[in-house]
């Protein structure tokens, strides 16, 4: 048998998650029915599961991934572009984290995987206010800076969510950075 | 037949919305059957359909009651009281806000019917623009400031539904009030 190189799971991983992310995202978590999964990732059930357990771990794996990459963007190319790439991305991610709150309340198993999610969430928390650290007011915690911008940014999500018009976001920043810039 | 008095229609009317909204946010719209609106409502179908035409109408007129409420909370008590209700009410309204979004883009008449929503809420506009001249900065468009703050409304709305930690207020509107006060 060949050997199936670190690039090509890789590719093969995100395909799979993308393709779920479709499919929950259309159906919700009980409506992703395994044949669903195989349409919307155009691979089998097969190959599907061998990279995950099982449909609950794909979803978990879905959730974790929506938020380490926006924290991503955040750290690597600035609060700017974290709000960019919430205005203009397929908003799947969305219907995911919220179909991930509805579960929360209901499913004690898919409870505990989600906190173990947002423990290492927390984990990266440092690393955002060191960013922030510097070029922000001094005078207010750097946790409630944090938090007024990360408000923000899932206010951008809302307007995603609901078909609100979006914001200006050259405007948008003009006020935000009134509001924490040095002072 | 005794005359049922207007202040006894209203609060039935009031009954059903809240109700349904329940039953909406729970099942969503196709989910929402008579059967579940009659539980949630208390109320049989007669009297459920003797107030609003049909189901479609009934959800209409959820989503126009959330939007007039808040707008009226903004405009009357102030836009900390705005952030207040939504970090602290049930969240049943943004499941129909969301709810209404997926629907307007699969059902016409539907879409119709919310297209004149939006336009009696942007005939509030004004209003709403008026309560913040004289106490925002002058120097950035009122729009800008009136979605800004919207924007942050939607934020703290989608810390509800997703189940995040709700920002502590107070040092909420410190960072707002520098951002959009008078230079």
């Amino acid at each position: 048998m060949p050997k199936v190189s670190q690039e090509h799971k890789e590719a093969r991983r995100e395909q799979i998650l993308v393709g779920a992310q479709r499919a929950f995202a259309r159906h919700g978590y009980e409506g992703a029915t395994v044949n669903r999964l195989e349409q919307e990732t155009g691979l089998s059930r097969g190959a599907i599961f061998s990279y995950f357990e099982n449909k609950q771990a794909l979803f978990v794996a879905l959730v974790r991934r929506s938020s380490d990459r926006f924290v991503e963007i955040w750290l690597e190319h600035g609060y700017r572009a974290l709000l960019e790439a919430i205005a203009h991305e397929d908003p799947a991610w969305l219907s995911v984290q919220i179909e991930a709150a509805r579960r929360v309340r209901t499913d004690e198993r898919f409870r505990e995987q989600l906190a173990r999610v947002d423990e290492d969430l927390k984990a990266q928390r440092e690393s955002r206010f060191a960013r922030l650290r510097g070029v922000t007011r001094d005078d207010v915690p750097i946790e409630v800076i944090a938090q007024f911008l990360g408000t923000l940014a899932n206010g951008v999500a809302f307007a995603r969510v609901t078909d609100d018009p979006l914001p200006d976001l050259d405007h948008l920043m003009t006020l935000i950075e009134t509001g924490v810039g040095p002072r």
